[in-house]
């Protein structure tokens, strides 16, 4: 694990690290933040994963998450979004390839090689950072549009992992958007019954969460049609699913929306995560 | 007056606007943002001034400013650095020409011009701005590194049109140091006699400031001999300058230490520029 970069923040320390990854076979790069608390005892966790063309970076420079954390005593951790390099299989769209893992375990040629996020950021980096990073072993997570989508598939699959979930403008939908079934049927095959699986609405009308959700969506994002926060709107209510889903008059899909409700999210898994 | 961009934040409206310059003859961008007070009464505004290599964009996106801006009932204005455009004059250098401006008008070959943006910053902006947007005609002003200076400088020189003074860990004496030597003689020629007007530390000898200063500044800045700010804290201490000057421990030259103390800038702003 090599440092990269390491800036002193809010009283807190913002790390860069590169590491080699087992299972995207390739070098990841990450940013974690760890609140000035975590000189006195190893702390709590809260992911955030970024969204389409995002790297490790935009969140930790923009949606201002650090402040937050620092005050509630909180470490923020930022994965990428995909494995990256030359060797690494791409494509030219901006949806598809590097920057648009999708939080998947990539099944087809010729991802499949490379395209490991789901076991990277459920499995391979926890152990990783509990191991480098003063953690207490309990973790929330969230995320932005193809973010929010990993965060709440990956809570919802691994409820005993994650204490705390929320979203920003989660593609919540994606069977059935253009956000979705392109990638799902490139990195995991045309079967549609295996897209299920990493569907948000279709998971919770399954399987539930067990705890309470917080998604905040921009009434005036751009991408609502992609999005589809109408269809986790209904599986939140048809299964009377403790939530709160906020419509955000005026707010569009930038990190612009992000960092106006960041207090309330970094606040909201505060909370839930201190009482472990 | 064009606009490129308009996002909603934290309850106001970041808007990103182009416009032509007479004085610096070409297309300038900026950022402002409008806090949801303005939405009743026209409000005092905040100028943030950014260092080398900065556009409008850096502050805008990475400071975390507009959340406390938009407690406070402050407008934000983010300028550009320098004049931009293919027929504007540049270097190589990152230093030098566009992106690196240094708040003087230039009086010398190739650079005159185009590159005023002293009176750009102090005297066409503040005009257009006012026009424009709900502003009531009171003004503050901060700035990062050549920001710093800028901030500075133009308030000391102006104390009439500006009401509020800090700055992030600004470059105070230029006239000693090659973040100002190679820039001042390009832009102002070799007569080092006219540089003195363009040097805070020398300025605030001269002048004073007639309210108070904050300023912040890294103690692990990596670019502490370029700064000087041992040649500000002797000029305030030896003119009693009312000041808060705050060496900050770790704290380095990166917008991690200017987001981790803008909210300590904008309720200073805030405090003095109500009162109006």
């Amino acid at each position: 694990m090599e440092i990269l970069s390491q800036n002193r923040c809010f009283g807190g320390v913002q790390t860069v690290v590169r590491h080699r990854s087992d299972v995207c076979r390739c070098s990841m790069t990450l940013g974690v933040f760890m609140p000035p608390q975590a000189e006195e005892r190893p702390v709590p966790a809260l992911w955030f994963l970024s969204g389409l063309t995002c790297t490790h970076e935009n969140a930790m420079t923009k949606a201002g998450l650090q402040a937050h954390a620092a005050r509630h005593g909180l470490a923020l951790i930022f994965p990428d979004t995909s494995p990256r390099g030359e060797g690494v299989a791409d494509d030219d769209a901006y949806d598809l390839g590097q920057g648009a893992g999708f939080y998947v375990n990539a099944t087809q040629a010729p991802w499949r090689g490379h395209y490991q996020m789901y076991d990277y950021v459920v499995k391979e980096l926890p152990a990783l950072l509990e191991s480098e990073f003063a953690l207490n072993g309990v973790h929330g997570i969230t995320g932005h549009s193809m973010g929010g989508h990993g965060a709440i598939t990956i809570a919802l699959r691994n409820p005993d992992r994650y204490r705390s979930l929320s979203a920003f403008a989660p593609i919540v939908n994606p069977t059935r958007s253009d956000w979705g079934r392109k990638q799902l049927s490139a990195y995991l095959g045309d079967d549609e019954a295996q897209w299920a699986a990493h569907d948000a609405s279709l998971l919770l009308e399954e399987a539930g969460w067990k705890g309470d959700i917080l998604i905040d969506q921009g009434a005036a994002d751009q991408f609502l049609d992609l999005l589809r926060p109408e269809a986790m709107a209904e599986a939140l209510a048809r299964t009377r699913q403790p939530s709160v889903l906020r419509l955000q008059p005026g707010y569009d899909h930038s990190y612009f929306f992000v960092a106006s409700f960041g207090e309330d999210h970094v606040r909201w898994h505060a909370e839930r995560l201190a009482s472990a």
